[in-house]
């Protein structure tokens, strides 16, 4: 009898962020039966991290072992090579240099590992779990403190040819534009439409118009949460920062769109909180920028997965991508 | 006996253009074996094109039909859909609406028939016949007298959700810039990298500095061709003319590379007869707007194909894609 049981194949999905590492045990209908987290930021060596998480996991796994298989782990981290599985030059990781991070994984925890960046996963677990299931096209735009993306061509995703593919945050929106705190580069779209650039937008339009209402709170306390408590209490001027933040998301989504004619974009992350307020400017924008045999087929919407479980899910769905 | 013999089976590919149609009849190894071509603008009417077409290819056939079979046709045309066999709403054909055409073709050949669009079709003649042979990752920009574009990922062309994937002529590199004289979008890499585009750059420049070269030109004789004559001869402004093209196109370039992290960009067209004039500064500016990650990495190398038989190889192609 070697028939497989999908009902008891489980996968180990991990994402790997700056501060903190969620991890999670996820079956084949994208249910997360139990999870944990770890600071990633208090282990100067990869493998000091990796036994840490090992032994956060170990008790869960031997919990679920007697009657689960574990297929194998998926990770989702910034700079992860899917083809390499390396970790290369993260800037916003502890760990220097190029890390054999899938390889690492194996050793300690027998299992097959496989890494991609962290968007990507996401991606999947919107096709294998979410918003995206059934679709063979689509791109999946997350919007945090960065802008991280992951296209989905032909029901694969894409890696390019060194892996590292579907880095839309970084491509240019307004040549010459406002310079990126971190790569330096001008007019990239993170620097507008990352949490991070909505704060620059909001301090600079603060300065310019001193009736607004986001001059009632401290420097520090300025970003998208704040920006958003003043949209709703309609602050013209927050409403501007959303409506400028959602132009500049919506060119460069006609820009997208005309590259790999997605059936759908999904948003994810923090910033899409702020809701219509960004979404009806990027959906203007992003119309009025397209060719007309694009025009009014690509439906833009939000993830459906909960955002607290998204990027376990993402990840484990590495595990059972073909 | 069921063998295939590969050396017998050959393939009927078509290029479809606004005045002229060219056809030939290609083996497995990428040789013409016999072509001709007649006027497109002559017919109003879809099916008396088809007509003539059947008329001027059958001859040709019949003479290869005794040691040859007939795998199919392929076509490469302006706004052709993949999927549904169709060319929709072609700007510059003379057939109106939605034409069935794979249908029709096959009707009259008796023939499998595929379509797919111009700079598609030229993408994969180049990936099974020229400089991208073994190649998974690429992407095939075509500049004339428009910008078109074939994207290929994991090995197979990206057509998208709807058949009309890579449309990247269309994509906007200067928001709010230059109106494209059909389009009407603002800023478009065709607006400025196409032949069309060259010469609206070159009519702008010789008018603000009349001390150009250019001058010595009436105004229709203003061209890509005479601005290379102009270049040669070391005018400055011809030479900026250029270097102003490339560096949009090289913008543009950058943005694509982190969408897709190709292997190669391959450049076809008759705008690169500019050579170096074009490809250094695209080259510079496409590296300077690239993440490290992605710098040093993407050959920017112009097609190796017969120009004359470009767009036949590579209709011919799409009979032998799989």
């Amino acid at each position: 009898m070697s028939l497989i049981d999908l009902s008891k194949q489980v996968a180990l999905g991990v994402d790997i962020g700056g501060t903190n590492t969620k991890f999670g045990i996820v079956n084949h209908r994208g249910e997360v039966l139990d999870k944990g987290n770890l600071r990633t930021d208090e282990y100067d060596k990869v493998e000091d991290f990796i036994d840490a998480l090992y032994n956060h996991v170990q008790p869960l796994m031997e919990k679920h072992g007697a009657e689960k298989h574990f297929d194998g782990i998926g990770v989702g981290a910034p700079n992860a090579n899917y083809y390499k599985g390396t970790i290369e030059l993260a800037p916003n990781l502890p760990w220097k240099g190029v890390i054999p991070f899938a390889e690492l994984m194996t050793a300690k925890f027998n299992l097959r590992c496989t890494v991609t960046n962290d968007a990507n996963a996401a991606a999947l677990g919107e096709m294998l779990f979410g918003a995206a299931r059934g679709m063979k096209d689509f791109i999946m735009i997350t919007l945090g403190t960065g802008v991280g993306s992951g296209i989905i061509a032909n029901g694969s995703l894409i890696y390019g040819h060194d892996g590292f593919a579907g880095e839309l945050g970084h491509t240019i929106v307004k040549p010459g534009g406002r310079k990126h705190w971190s790569t330096g580069s001008e007019g990239s779209l993170e620097a507008y439409a990352s949490a991070t650039g909505i704060t620059i937008t909001a301090k600079k339009m603060r300065a310019e118009f001193p009736e607004s209402m986001l001059n009632q709170y401290p420097e520090d306390a300025i970003n998208s949460k704040t920006v958003y408590e003043c949209a709703i209490k309609e602050d013209p001027i927050a409403i501007e920062v959303f409506r400028y933040t959602g132009q500049k998301l919506g060119e460069a989504l006609a820009n997208f769109v005309m590259f790999s004619s997605p059936e759908a974009i999904l948003l994810f992350g923090g910033v899409i909180k702020a809701g219509d307020f960004i979404l009806k400017p990027a959906k203007l924008h992003m119309e009025r920028n397209l060719l007309p045999i694009f025009r009014n087929k690509v439906k833009l919407v939000f993830s459906e997965l909960d955002e607290a479980d998204a990027a376990i899910l993402g990840a484990s769905a590495l595990v059972w991508e073909k």
